[in-house]
């Protein structure tokens, strides 16, 4: 089938970061023929977003923007924002326009989004791609190719929902519907709780080396670097989901913290079965994945 | 300076390992000219070891090992059984030969293990190098070149550390040195407090996944996978590093679990400010490291 890029005519990216930015860019990379508009507070980030060929026009006031040509608006803004973004381009919005986004929460706040919205379509989409690094000028036009991505759609408009669905599909994800309370449970276990721990691990590195004068950095190896990476990740960016998947990421961090509990009883027991039962089973589990 | 590989004319290898494996093998493709001979309990791997040529002769019984013609014998299995092996192989020595590992755990083990090997040299080992995987059929010739090296030496035999530390250096590694006890706490903070880490955090997945039906590793993504490689380390291994460097890695996971309560207090009260401040120094240190 020809991409049609579900036919929208003209795509808004609110939010010229990594995540909109290589929205953008892939966009034009796979041919979409429409016009694409940027708005973002930042000025230089319209202009690097115009200087790579991502965006047709830039903006960074909601009023200048041609609205009679926008039919498919995305929020690429940092989570929290989205709530107040929504209540102030509803005035602007022409009737039919769907308004989606691709943020790593769903849940209460796309029910938030959609009932703010109506009659407008919102639908939910989060895109498992990123790197730890922020910004368009980090952006990449293949960061979504063969990536999955779920789509947490409220609502009947099948067809409007299968519109921003397509326009995905057309750039190479991988897409996957999803109820978006359970969108935010698995993503608080496999992302926002790994996050949440890395952050605390280097924390606790910085606290260790202050504490005995030696400077641990220096150090790294034996998995460290990779398993830090993901606590280079914004901090504007992870405070919002955090916070916006509060509740979940509460429980999971409970649960993490009996488990670390438990391996750590064993070793000052010196319980060597029990030990190896707990690595023996989390290691079975990890190799599955590859 | 040519190679000499620190002068020994018979390295003995006990453990055909990952590491073991890959020593052997980097020895051949150097150019090392001495003679490699291999132990290991297990038939099949000294069978993979001729075969890919990483050692000239192999033997699973100590007492049929060509003792006379060995000057350096490299412990390679799992660190637990250093004291027992160092026991056993002692009367076979014979003068002048010197003892050495590559156990990722130095401290008092090493100072046991001087003190048994007496009057014989034991130079305590720890190559910052290895991957998840196990076995010699993983050996990589490659694994030790630009990697850095801890010899944790002692005493003031230094012509026979300086033979260690040279063989090492002759097949690419950049070797440093350190005081036992100062690298096992560098190495339970930057290593064996992150293993521990990922272990515990893959079993809060699969209690998560138990709690509530849903199977949770149908989902990785945002990280995970990275996060976690380590978890699919060799259990026997890391209950080992885990026992033997027991009182440091308790002490550095409480200090863990006081910067994840930090967070997580702060995720609680919602104090924006304080995650903030968590996240980007974290966010800092861990930028500084590439």
């Amino acid at each position: 089938m020809e991409k049609d890029f579900g036919g929208f005519k003209g795509i808004l990216v609110v939010g010229l970061g990594l995540i909109g930015g290589s929205l953008a860019l892939a966009l034009k990379k796979e041919g979409y023929k429409g016009k694409i508009y940027g708005y973002d507070l930042n000025e230089n980030r319209i202009k690097k977003a115009l200087e790579l060929n991502g965006i047709d026009e830039g903006f960074n006031k909601l009023q200048d923007i041609p609205w009679k040509n926008v039919d498919l608006v995305v929020l690429s803004t940092p989570v929290k924002t989205f709530v107040e973004l929504a209540k102030k381009i509803k005035p602007f919005l022409k009737e039919n326009t769907v308004i989606s986004d691709v943020g790593s929460v769903k849940g209460d706040l796309v029910v938030k989004l959609y009932e703010i919205l109506k009659p407008h379509v919102f639908v939910g989409v989060h895109p498992i791609a990123g790197t730890e690094k922020e910004g368009i000028e980090n952006a990449k036009p293949d960061l979504f190719k063969n990536a999955r991505l779920i789509l947490t759609p409220l609502g009947e408009d099948k067809e409007k929902i299968e519109k921003v669905e397509r326009l995905w599909k057309d750039i190479g994800s991988k897409t996957e519907i999803m109820d978006p309370h359970l969108h935010d449970f698995v993503f608080a276990s496999v992302s926002h709780l790994p996050h949440a721990i890395a952050f605390a691990l280097v924390d606790s590195l910085i606290v260790l080396s202050k504490e005995t004068g030696i400077d641990l950095f220096k150090y790294p190896g034996g998995g460290f670097k990779d398993f830090t990476r993901i606590a280079a990740s914004s901090p504007t960016v992870w405070k919002d989901i955090f916070l916006e998947n509060k509740e979940n990421l509460l429980h999971t961090l409970q649960v993490f913290s009996k488990s670390l509990q438990k391996l750590k009883e064993a070793i000052e027991k010196e319980d060597e079965n029990k030990i190896l039962e707990i690595l023996s089973e989390s290691r079975e589990k990890r190799l599955s994945l590859d």
